[in-house]
């Protein structure tokens, strides 16, 4: 991979998207030019990690805008851009920065400046995507700066919170990045996270890329690992934080955590603000998006199990509270007590 | 699947082994009438589960004592038999079955009757098969009992240890199948277990023929399943036992068992007395087979990481006997504290 792969970009009244189904063996980039095509994107994770999500959800309004500008009368086409972003929101249940974006976008549509709302809402995306590159950074930042004091680090990530999750460097593998850069990376190791297999197909390519030291493991090695490596902390994103602390992201995440805790290893989630929820009390409220049991039963086509056998494939889990050391974020690093800090984090945000 | 898979069988002076790689798409029995193809077939897995390698080890040395009566001298002969006996103890190197039955067969060639050798030898592999057989059975009544006090179980279950994995109905698949006979099994939760899939290949293949309400699961969902489906045991087999009880198992076990441990679920290991090494003081000193990377590297022959990525293959690891609620062996269930029973049980087997 000699250029950088980049997850979306807007060019010329299009959304570029890579399709993340094919790496690491094809690089193909998909040009959207409806909203509908956006949300079958998003769908089948051609687009996939919730900062990205919510990069691709606030182009898709901006298509949906372009769309409606054909129709006759201004009434038809906030009801058409109503129904649409419901749409949209309902692409995925789990991550919540694709209703935050939807959200903020609609800030923009309820003003019903109809003659500039084309321009307004491509630069309210625009917006979107440029302050998840700049969170990006920060958050690698805020995230580097709690090892400082350590030397070389063997740091374990889950699943695919990079370039290719954000429009940005990545949460969790951005602060992974940032600490690669400051060469106090001394091995990543990376679970291939099944059944998608985000970890070895996205994580690793983009952890060679950059030049780091890493081992791929399947998702059943990470105990060992944490038995005889020094891990020194694992680090992962998250697709919605409730407000006592409680967080969403990749199937694996939360066994990861109490892998962690039982090898008394700190355990970090990595998320930009747009990933809390401060509608729901607890992870119990957190809606866990089910996929198709055949992700489960086959692989590239390929079955890996009998055609009459059933199984399960929840995308997500939850991770309690008491399971995590703190919640990098870009305004800095959440600690227990989670509900007091989150709650003081919002009403500062709030100003 | 409509007849039953054996795993090995012997027939007319050639050992029969199900090409277990191929399963499910694929019934392939190879006709071993050569030692090394049946180290070969142990190598490659085609033949697997620690009682089976034993049975298929046994067998092997009836080969090599067949090939070896063809050379001119007993010396000779007994220098071939113990170089073949050596290279069958090499295959693999994490069971103990595999040399235990070596050493079992070794015993009838230092008698050094070498007019009944050949019979000798196959009398003594046919045991080994039986007793298999009958141990199997053992396991399953002496685990079965564990229960019967208990209504419908959900139980969670790791890698491949029934018909496939024995030469018998299996070790901690014998105890969920005999639950199941009795009306008792409410579901059998079957993790994946990458990289080679047994649980997905072998085990929903077993479960589904045999009629069990069953789900596959990828490794990683174990957490959630123990979190949301009230899971009353975990049940698996065992490739080495050390004197403190410290046990070897598919890569993926010690991480369950903390899992489990985390979640107040009782944690068991079903294994024949031939799994204990009671030469190894505790876990650590067990061997652990590390494997070629490229098994982590591609999913069932497809390839899913970057190809210039390193990945670590450690096909076992080791349970701490702290982790263990009971082990179950066809003389009873061993309970803490491990090393006093364990002592217990190896003199009453010496006697």
């Amino acid at each position: 991979m000699s250029s950088p792969l980049r997850s979306v970009h807007w060019d010329d009244g299009k959304l570029i998207i890579l399709d993340q189904t094919k790496l690491p063996e094809e690089v193909t980039y998909q040009s959207c030019n409806n909203y509908r095509v956006i949300i079958e994107a998003i769908r089948k994770l051609a687009v996939r990690g919730a900062p990205a999500i919510g990069v691709a959800a606030a182009y898709a309004v901006v298509l949906a805008a372009i769309e409606a500008s054909h129709l006759d009368d201004e009434e038809r086409i906030y009801q058409f851009l109503q129904q649409a972003s419901q749409e949209i929101k309902d692409a995925r249940p789990t991550a919540v920065n694709l209703s935050w974006a939807v959200t903020e976008m609609n800030k923009i549509i309820s003003k019903k400046k109809t003659d500039s709302l084309i321009t307004d809402l491509l630069l309210r995306a625009k917006k979107i995507e440029e302050q998840d590159q700049k969170i990006c950074n920060q958050i690698a930042d805020n995230g580097a700066a709690l090892f400082k004091e350590q030397g070389k680090l063997n740091l374990l990530t889950h699943c695919n919170s990079g370039a290719l999750a954000t429009a940005g460097i990545g949460t969790a593998f951005g602060v992974i990045r940032r600490l690669h850069e400051k060469g106090q990376l001394e091995c990543l190791y990376m679970d291939e996270t099944r059944p998608l297999l985000q970890g070895a197909r996205l994580t690793a390519t983009e952890a060679v890329s950059l030049g780091m030291n890493c081992r791929l493991i399947t998702d059943n090695m990470a105990a060992i690992v944490m038995s005889m490596k020094h891990i020194d902390a694992v680090i992962v994103g998250a697709d919605r934080i409730a407000a006592n602390g409680d967080s969403a992201n990749k199937i694996g995440t939360y066994g990861l955590a109490i892998l962690a805790n039982y090898h008394h290893i700190p355990f970090y989630f990595a998320a930009p603000f747009s990933t809390f929820d401060f509608s729901i009390s607890n992870g119990k409220g957190i809606p866990i998006e089910t996929r198709n049991e055949e992700e489960v039963k086959e692989f590239h086509h390929v079955r890996t199990a009998p055609a009459q056998v059933k199984a399960l494939n929840p995308a997500f889990d939850i991770t309690p509270h008491e399971l995590i050391t703190g919640i990098i974020t870009e305004k800095g690093v959440l600690k227990p007590p989670y509900i007091e800090n989150i709650k003081r984090y919002e009403r500062s945000l709030n100003i």
